[in-house]
């Protein structure tokens, strides 16, 4: 018996890590409920106190699984690293999560509170649930599994930060510093959703970002439409003006250099798409948009994992409140993001941005670009998989999840998968546990049951097909 | 003596009313503070305690003066009504005021709390000083001088409402019921400010207003700008893509006949602008703005009295918080106005507006446009005035301010101008007493000091020079 520390081998293990899984099933749904329970939003001060309880949650299952965690403090909000039992000559899987989460604000909107995690039809729904707190407690789980059935079969170390929704930015920074804590074999993130509802994904490139905010000021003070009005620059209409020009009919960007680095789409990925079980119609209906829109001349599945964006994310300016107000808005301002595909570089297109922007002349405005995060696009060809990770998961998910995965792109990014490549020198297996529909950044975010309770399965076995490598 | 009574003449006046104003100036003071200090916002329902407390105010100052007040409830906020004791044979002088504000939510960019009014240099700062609780109050006080000194010389009818900042939806309705009470043969309204800083102004004509807001729905849900960015339509992208076209290079309003009734300057009233003590570089300097901007053709004070402009009050859209959100977003919105000049109409100005929104096709944008409020522009031709109230006017503004008035348009909506002439068939002398620096609708809204005292003396001189007629 091995209990706590590295097995010699799969036959030791005492008891099926399987059974064990499904005998836990009820308190693993408490435990997630408690862990979604936690408001840990990272973007906002105001929760500092929810995103140290978070934290702790994770230690606390880190040590339950038989690893030893230690919290480690960053310029804004700790992160959480742990290693399980040392397995000489194995392989080292990095397991990677994230526990703080995107701002809840639509209160009203959600059908039941974002964080009093309810369970309705097979679902979670709560702020988090699937991403990522459902997403990283199945692997947590997991291993607690495999502790308790002898032993984890390889050498494993766990990463989970609270700055993923905030762009992550002091954990380049944390990688450099544990760079020899964190030296792994490969990395595991479940932080995606499938391709398609129901169909297990392996995802092998994501797409990059650049979030940047324009600050427009026309005048010291909101003046009196009617006394003033129609003698000074009014600041969203020249918002607006400004705005306006960033696409073409098409829809196209028209920052001239927007494109240039873009890798087409292969012949080998049309095929994928082409197979691929996608029914826009259902896509559309669950969005709750009347058709597909986008960059002319490109599919739905194209436009979002392919080809670049720029978004407005949020727009304001001048009276917002109950009622009218007739004032000529002094300020104004734009929320923006681009989402990038190989091999565009993220500071490459910030400088794009940054100087089509301060290059606009619009009389009687002055403007402020104000860059505010950027990661780059990442691409894992699976045809260079030599060392047989790849089929490992492959495995994993068929034994898990009772089907083939399908091996897609996905149009998120998850800067820290760049980021393991450049500092860590470590490939990232993206095995997402959360469904399209999940409505993650959303109002009703939910988490399907059946993918955590599959979903730890499928880590367990991915770790047991590792240890045979 | 006739306290409290009319009397027979000027002569039978017990003491001058001028030094009765000046003995109780620090009671005028306090008075102005006090009334500053209720929180009378009528857009926001969270204030109604303090919408009924300036009303009990102005019934209060209403007794004092030696009228009979009637508090005149309507759907939202109660007006009040008073009369002075009868005149027989005199003229009917109404006035005309409104004790409900703007409301004042940046209260961080205020040196001084909104409504905790401070005197300094000779000015009272605070929501509402000037616009338009210190112009009434300094009729309010003439009044009492009036009677203090042997009685008001002429018939007065005093209306105080509480609806002014919200387009005074109920008023049409009190005017008519009130008719034969308000039954008056001229109005006279102080809700202005002077043309120039320290050249007292009787304007003639006023623009009208229409507002409205503009709402876009794209999707049922904003969605996340990763996984699905760039497949549908975002509800701020067709946002700028609209407003953008509503005005040209040159500022002017794209929407097909807007313009067709506009009156052209006329010849004399081009000589007026000519003479007037006017100076760009102050006016902007004020503003805060770098130069003159709007309609191509026209000079800054042609821009805002005698030609119709199309304003953005308020733009919004997706997420605004502190931080990122990587959003689509599903919906947004643009609060607008239009001020009109004579002889354009509200209702067909409201229409081409509607009509212009409905009819521009965006792709996948549900567009709701949400008529809020209109009041008509107002004419009075200075040379048409018969009865002699104008240079009764200008008598009064020579005696109290010691200087001649200049006689100007003006560019901000007082709809009840209209509905008097449309529904009570009297003619409006506008003889505001606000300054154009006084920041009203703004942070920092202020009221000169030296304009309240010598507006009571104007008030004063107005109504002894009308009893004389």
């Amino acid at each position: 018996m091995h209990k706590g520390g590295c097995p010699t081998g799969f036959v030791d293990l005492i008891m099926d890590y399987s059974e064990f899984l499904d005998s836990q099933k009820s308190e693993h749904l408490e435990r997630l409920k408690d862990f979604v329970t936690i408001a840990s939003v990272s973007t906002d001060d105001a929760y500092r106190p929810q995103m140290k309880q978070a934290a702790g949650f994770v230690m606390e299952r880190c040590r339950a699984a038989g690893l030893e965690p230690r919290l480690v403090e960053t310029a804004r909000h700790p992160a959480v690293l742990a290693r399980g039992p040392e397995c000489p000559g194995k392989p080292t899987v990095l397991i990677y999560g994230h526990y703080d989460v995107q701002p809840a604000e639509d209160v009203e909107l959600w059908q039941s509170d974002p964080f009093q995690p309810e369970v309705r039809d097979h679902r979670m729904y709560g702020r988090g649930a699937s991403d990522n707190k459902g997403q990283i407690l199945a692997h947590l789980n997991a291993l607690e599994a495999l502790t308790n059935c002898g032993g984890i079969p390889v050498n494993v170390v766990v990463l989970v930060e609270g700055e993923e929704e905030i762009g992550s930015p002091n954990l380049p920074a944390l990688l450099t510093a544990e760079k020899e804590y964190l030296k792994a074999d490969v990395a595991v993130v479940s932080d995606t959703s499938t391709a398609v509802k129901g169909y297990p994904t392996i995802h092998y490139s994501l797409r990059g970002i650049v979030i940047g905010e324009v600050r427009l000021r026309c005048a010291a003070r909101d003046i009196h439409s009617g006394v003033y009005g129609g003698t000074t620059e009014n600041a969203v209409r020249a918002l607006v003006q400004l705005c306006a020009r960033l696409h073409d009919a098409e829809q196209r960007v028209t920052i001239p250099g927007f494109y240039d680095d873009v890798l087409p789409i292969q012949e080998w990925e049309k095929e994928h798409l082409q197979r691929l079980p996608f029914d826009e119609k259902t896509y559309l209906e669950w969005i709750g948009a009347s058709q597909p829109l986008g960059e002319g001349g490109y599919s739905t599945n194209e436009r979002r994992w392919f080809r670049p964006t720029l978004e407005f994310n949020g727009i304001y300016g001048g009276y917002q409140g109950q009622g009218s107000k007739t004032i000529v808005p002094a300020q104004s301002g734009v929320k923006l993001s681009a989402r990038l595909v190989p091999h565009q570089r993220p500071e490459k297109v910030m400088g794009l941005l940054k100087d089509w922007f301060e290059s606009q002349s619009i009389a009687g405005v002055e403007l402020e670009f104000c860059p505010a995060d950027e990661g780059p696009p990442y691409l894992f060809d699976p045809r260079q998989d030599k060392a047989g990770f790849l089929p490992a998961a492959q495995q994993a998910i068929v034994k898990a999840f009772e089907q083939e995965p399908l091996l897609c792109r996905h149009g998120g990014a998850i800067p820290i998968v760049s980021r393991f490549e450049d500092l860590l020198q470590v490939k990232t297996l993206l095995m997402g546990l959360g469904s399209p529909d999940d409505a993650i950044h959303s109002y009703n975010e939910k988490f399907e049951l059946d993918n955590y309770f599959r979903g730890m399965k499928m880590s367990a076995a991915f770790l047991e097909s590792v240890g045979k490598l």
